[in-house]
């Protein structure tokens, strides 16, 4: 089932940046991203492809704890009440410097090391 | 001396949104606030105040574990070497529901129950 839909899949069309929070040992590690990147990767039902960059305690964190949460969010989506509406995705995530995601980011972003690709398990709209 | 200044300062008056890490025992738990609601109470050199709609889990985890971590970001303020810049701001937190900050909140955010507090003691421009 898509898991990136609805008044999701609207947040991250719009959103200006991502967020990415990663889990290591000194605590949450956090880094952030386009949305615009997001965007020219194209946004799967259930995977997001961002360029990395560096992201080298992002990586770390993940080999020993794969689990990953990103927020998005953006006033130009309606919220239930008002305008404005965020939405926090989780799931797990790998950094892939070789294949064939990561050709498909160099290709787009030469300064690329690899691909951070979240595999998205959950989607939670917050407002 | 002030943290929030120069190019943090120029994001954090362009970001649209604020992403909000804390750390708990079940790993970082991830939150948002609007830029705009952060501008509206006034960003001063070392402290940021933001209206406390929920954020239940966020003050659980900070009762244990004050420390916080904010990301901003923007487009519109110019990185090193291309157009866009983000921040990262470290530091510890509170929330508080008494009290002159959390009465400002209020006044201005009649659904808030309260002021969260973040004492900024770094700064670190990402781009």
């Amino acid at each position: 089932m898509a898991k990136i839909e609805g008044v999701c899949r609207e947040v991250c069309e719009s959103t200006e940046f991502v967020t990415i929070v990663t889990s290591g040992d000194d605590g949450p590690h956090v880094v952030g991203n386009w949305g615009a990147y997001m965007r020219t990767l194209g946004i799967r039902e259930d995977m997001i492809v961002l360029p990395a960059g560096r992201y080298h305690k992002t990586e770390q964190n993940l080999r020993s704890n794969n689990r990953v949460q990103l927020l998005v969010a953006s006033k130009q989506v309606q919220g239930t009440r008002t305008p404005g509406q965020g939405c926090l995705i989780a799931g797990t995530a790998e950094i892939l410097c070789t294949g064939e995601l990561a050709d498909a980011v160099k290709a787009k972003f030469p300064w690329a090391r690899g691909a951070l690709v979240i595999h998205v398990e959950d989607v939670m709209p917050q407002l």
